[in-house]
């Protein structure tokens, strides 16, 4: 196959007028589809409808121990939610605090909590001259939007097959004391679906940190979130590499089942050492009288155990797995050997990563939301929303229906196709 | 009545010996309640069970305007919940925010903010030299910890039958810029059951603070908590207030459905200017993907509107309101002329709020303890803990059942009176 670099200057002009054709054809279809957010779709929320017959007006409101759950108290979570999402992890129950339905605010309050109250006895972060975070990119918009609210510095890592560049990692947090956090996504990473290596994690444990206040901030959110039934990515279990490499207090693991039950309404908890726990427990103390115990009843009566989680996950996967193989599809015809692109190829997790030609990202994403597809905004995986390359796109595949994917998949590969003719052309 | 003051000194030791007799007999008979918190009872969460019905695999889980309940998004909250809780504060739903299970969690969330990134564009308060805020005491215990927790300094003011003392409260508020923020119950107060009169809301809304991100926390916890069907008090709306006195941004409102639906797994609220919502909402949005809108779906299910709630509101009454009865008929019986006690008579809320002779709450906490009946610490309705006078005790009727309450009463009057002879004897 001819790539398009390849191409003789008449070639690709030529083929450029082809493009444009038919990019105002396809702006004449009018389609509206929102791709932006990695949302589950809504045949995969009805999956878990039974869990909401779990409890009603006839049915106990009490856990085994005979707590009622519709009452104050149990700041920790239900014992039974506490073992259920410890089993996601692969942590005992006692390393687990269960909270409300978002991950993202347990994240969002420890940095809140670090600032104004440091961490473990450490001088408060707004009291110390600078705070930086490393930022594996691309990565998790929403993480790179918390340490930016908190004028932290974010420092860019790259991202290998292998999970961060470890040397740079550990150039950082061992040589700057100003390195408080790394956000890291382990498994099937958002965007690109890497699962990190045993090296990565072993190198993780064995970090020698500047600053007794840094913490690696690891969010699980993909524990379960296989594509396949056999080919599936697994992961060393971090809290206890790092209790074996010395290090017990260095790691808060974040886990949640908003893409297990329910994207709104699921529950959420953090793994963390008893040192880390213990300080936790102080601030959410003031924060709430508790969770919301009744929620995490639903899940421990739906799920039960981990058998349940794996056997729920396998449905989702049937209805997810159908969407990434349908937009891998049509890259794969449409793109590859072209010399303009490249992708990954998840085995599980909710996004495909895209590489586009330098500096064409951001006029994809427009042409798409010109024709009415809306994608992540361009940039969104890096710090400050800043791709230095202009190349990166996060590709969500799972809410729009299998029908709307195939027309999103098409359009796309167009708008891939007349960015790069256009910029090969300027 | 003789009052103890009044007694002979060899009465009074006759009595103390013979008090001294009934205390021993009363701790042999092990009870073992606990009426440290305004929990509501058993009974109560049992009236609102049929919500758990509303909401199953059968029933849509969309809003009329077709909002898939189960998945993200919905920062603001549902806008049915909005108009819900906003009926219940009595100001328009696009004032209202509406959130989790605990408005606990948005005052504390507030603070927290306030601290990191100030108010509406302020300097942030941690970097500001001090902040103090005002504590109308006795106050809720759980206030003043979060104020505390933030090493904001706390200053009491005296408490009248028509709320705070407003002259103490003006004098601060206009004349010191580190004066922030000042803590209210304006309805049927925690513990005293106080309703601000009118009068002292216009002059809440009349203030001139000298500090630009000064807030009043107008924490409307019973707003519908009214324990009679027609002896009710009600309050003038604070927000129209300001915003007619031209300070619209002065004021946070808080509710919570905790004591109307389920202490553990209610929704909560918050209403303010939309200057003030505006800047909330950037700092939730880092927060939080949204609500868990399910649980606002099943509130307003149940509830529909005000009328709902309302009739909902006389189930609770006629539950909650013998135990009051009770109570306050044993401290009549019993202590009624003694000169060694007062205590308030609520109409609404969950406290009565208890004066002993001074120097002796501790005392009688520490007996009802001992006697296996634990009350809220002593000093706990005061900042740091500290009461002055050690004076107050807070009464909690509602979470034991009637025949607790009686067994609670009997053991507290007769406590109040061994450690007030105590004292006279000493």
């Amino acid at each position: 196959m001819t790539t398009y670099q390849e191409y003789s200057k008449e070639a690709l002009l030529a083929l450029r007028q082809e493009l444009e054709v038919a990019y105002g054809e396809a702006k004449e279809k009018g389609l509206k589809l929102d791709m932006s957010r990695g949302k589950p779709s809504r045949q995969q929320l009805d999956l878990s409808m039974e869990m909401l017959d779990t409890l009603n007006s006839s049915t106990p409101a009490a856990t085994a121990d005979g707590t009622d759950c519709r009452n104050y108290g149990g700041l920790d979570g239900l014992p039974e939610a506490r073992a259920l999402l410890g089993e996601i992890m692969g942590v005992p129950a006692d390393n687990v605090l269960v909270g409300g339905n978002a991950s993202l605010t347990i994240m969002y309050d420890i940095i809140a909590r670090s600032m104004t109250h440091g961490v473990m006895g450490g001088v408060p972060w707004c009291k110390q001259e600078k705070i930086k975070f490393l930022c594996p990119a691309p990565g998790y918009d929403r993480h790179f939007a918390i340490t930016g609210f908190f004028d932290i510095e974010m420092i860019t890592v790259p991202m290998t097959a292998d999970g961060p560049d470890m040397a740079v990692v550990e150039a950082h947090v061992c040589n700057d004391e100003a390195v408080k956090g790394i956000w890291c996504v382990p498994k099937y990473s958002n965007p690109q679906g890497v699962s990190y290596s045993d090296e990565t994690v072993r190198r993780f444990a064995a970090l020698t940190p500047a600053a007794a206040d840094f913490r690696i901030f690891w969010d699980n959110a993909y524990a379960v979130h296989h594509l396949y039934d056999h080919d599936q990515d697994n992961i060393l279990e971090i809290l206890s590499e790092c209790e074996k490499a010395g290090h017990p207090d260095m790691v808060y693991e974040f886990c949640s089942t908003s893409k297990i039950s329910f994207a709104g309404a699921g529950i959420c908890g953090v793994a963390a050492s008893k040192g880390n726990l213990d300080f936790m427990r102080r601030s959410i103390g003031m924060q709430t009288i508790g969770p919301d115990k009744l929620n995490q009843l639903r899940h421990v009566n739906y799920f039960k155990d981990m058998a349940g989680i794996t056997a729920h996950m396998k449905k989702h996967a049937a209805i997810v797995r159908p969407k990434f193989q349908a937009v891998l599809k049509k890259l794969d015809e449409e793109l590859k050997g072209l010399g303009i692109a490249s992708w990954t190829e998840p085995k599980g997790g909710y996004f495909i990563s895209f590489e586009a030609m330098d500096g064409c990202a951001r006029e994809i994403v427009r042409l798409c939301k010109e024709a009415g597809v809306v994608l992540t905004g361009a940039g969104a995986a890096y710090p400050y929303g800043n791709d230095p390359k202009d190349s990166n796109i996060r590709i969500a595949p799972t809410f729009p229906t299998a029908e709307e994917m195939e027309q999103a998949a098409e359009l796309f590969v167009l708008c891939v196709k007349l960015a790069s003719v256009r910029a090969l052309t300027a």
